[in-house]
């Protein structure tokens, strides 16, 4: 954030960058004390939270859009493991007494082209003085038909275990930024790496796809081990991942082959966005299919087995990987 | 908070502390990526959220319980207001790195105290490590029957206004922590005013009555005339307030007559969580029976007028008096 200079205050700063997205009639154009949501029949809700801090989920520097990508999109990645269609989001924003108004233009304009993107709109919201950074907590609200929800305690041995997209690369785009990665490894493809530490992509449009093929779901934000955990877990399940057959990108591949011990952190890094999902072993043909089609691409990279504890990782010869833990973000 | 000692972690925290508030089935023990609600046919959703940081809503020494109470209650209080009744609740909860255990335990068991006090369950959340102090946003949603939800924007000249409660209390009680004002003037009632700062008393009892009566509502969270003046833009309309009618507690009455300037000060100073609303004349005497039913007082204080600007506060001969505008949390 720059120079402040004069700035607008909380009313007006709503009326100005907040007022706008509020495109729905039940968002009283944010000036009433809460939102209307009407209910549409043979519609379950879906509703997830999730809170960003500076210096926590993104750095101080980080660009406004970034936050603002962040915020939004990773509470629509966990409506989109749950097989939900997004409808709207609720924002509570903390602001520093350093905040500009140019940063908050910059800010509201990024989720008005998210809104378009994902077809969501403001609900409500609050806008208070931070004790810290900037704080941004989204509660999202997507639909499901009645009783189709995806849920993480599907999974059943036998199942195939699928990830959608490539992982690790906005781990390594985080090393990247934090100068904890030699960017000559990645090559050209640091750029792109550095762009999906900042601007999750999630992948809303698995959503039907998932309805129809997963047993269970979620999305990676964890970390891939650490997520697959998740939904052992909460399945009573143990699973196996080929370590070969995890999908990573051309400049992710190209560092895991220079420095082999990056894997570990494409595997467990974190903040993919990615949905990682589980489908009856006939039906993983059926599900890559739907994705295609929704123009999501999907990977099988392993299977569910009977058992518990964490997931065990093999190589292409077969040997057990060790891999560190998945990282938190608390 | 105070010495840290060993902590649980994030997981572990979850478990111990707020899996134990998610009952509800649709919470999934908070082990899935998202709550889900199956809807009620008949009923529109309520939903609002609002963000308490330290520093800025409560002060960094204020005991564990009341930051739960406030943090959950001022969403409560706009449910009422749109004469909603509470169902549940998402909470996201940034800690410092000097957070305890023991300020966590307090902290939950006041939510969890709320939650059998005011018939709602957490249905999912988020902790994160805060950039600053302590911040928690809350999303709560409530139920209406379909249609029936009392807007800002229904306010009509002829109206009476009525206030729940008693006003002022919570500004003074903030002012004595602050030692902004002589626990002398307030007498034995000075302890009273305090835990009105710090306990809000979100008037849910009063939904039904007015469902039933009000024109329009809102919570007295900016303070009454402030809130009185969003009634009256969301409207179209003006107002008239006869400072003499508004409803003090014994302890605020004896400070403004020891003090006289305080009046401004308890209709300006926010945080009451009172429940300001509109009644068409003639229902005015039905609504107080329905709220003394309820078990809630409230006071008929002025009128809507045609116009529009912000409300006129008279005294009792008439005459108006200045009131400064009230105070934003921004």
């Amino acid at each position: 954030m720059a120079e402040r200079g004069r700035r607008p205050g909380e009313f007006a700063l709503i009326e100005r960058y907040f007022r706008p997205l509020a495109a729905d009639p039940g968002a009283f154009d944010l000036a009433d004390d809460a939102a209307l949501y009407r209910q549409r029949p043979g519609d379950d809700l879906v509703v997830t939270t999730d809170m960003i801090a500076e210096g926590v989920h993104f750095l101080a520097g980080d660009p406004p859009d970034s936050v603002a990508h962040k915020a939004l999109r990773v509470n629509l990645s966990d409506l989109a493991a749950k097989g939900a269609v997004p409808f709207g989001y609720l924002m509570s924003l903390a602001l520093p007494a350093r905040w500009t108004e140019a940063w908050v233009k910059a800010f509201a304009a990024a989720l008005k082209g998210d809104q378009k993107r994902y077809g969501v709109v403001l609900l409500g919201g609050d806008t208070i003085k931070a004790s810290g950074g900037v704080t941004v907590s989204v509660t999202a609200i997507g639909r499901v038909p009645r009783g189709r929800m995806v849920p993480r305690s599907g999974a059943r041995p036998g199942d195939a275990v699928m990830v959608s997209g490539t992982v690790g690369d906005a781990a390594l785009g985080l090393a990247l930024r934090r100068g904890a990665l030699d960017p000559k490894l990645a090559g050209n493809g640091a750029k792109g790496l550095v762009d999906r530490s900042l601007h999750p992509r999630p992948r809303v449009a698995l959503a039907q796809a998932l309805r129809r093929h997963a047993t269970s779901a979620i999305d990676v934000s964890d970390g891939l081990i650490a997520d697959l955990g998740h939904i052992c877990e909460a399945s009573g399940v143990g699973a196996e991942i080929e370590s070969h057959a995890v999908p990573l990108s051309p400049a992710t591949r190209r560092v895991c082959v220079a420095d082999p011990p990056t894997l570990a952190l494409a595997l467990n890094g974190g903040d993919d966005y990615e949905i990682l999902a589980t489908v009856a072993d006939s039906a993983a043909g059926a599900f890559r299919r739907a994705a295609k089609e929704a123009g999501v691409p999907v990977a099988r990279i392993g299977r569910i087995v009977p058992g518990d504890g964490p997931p065990v990782v093999r190589d292409a010869s077969g040997r057990v990987v060790r891999v560190r833990p998945g990282h938190t973000h608390f």
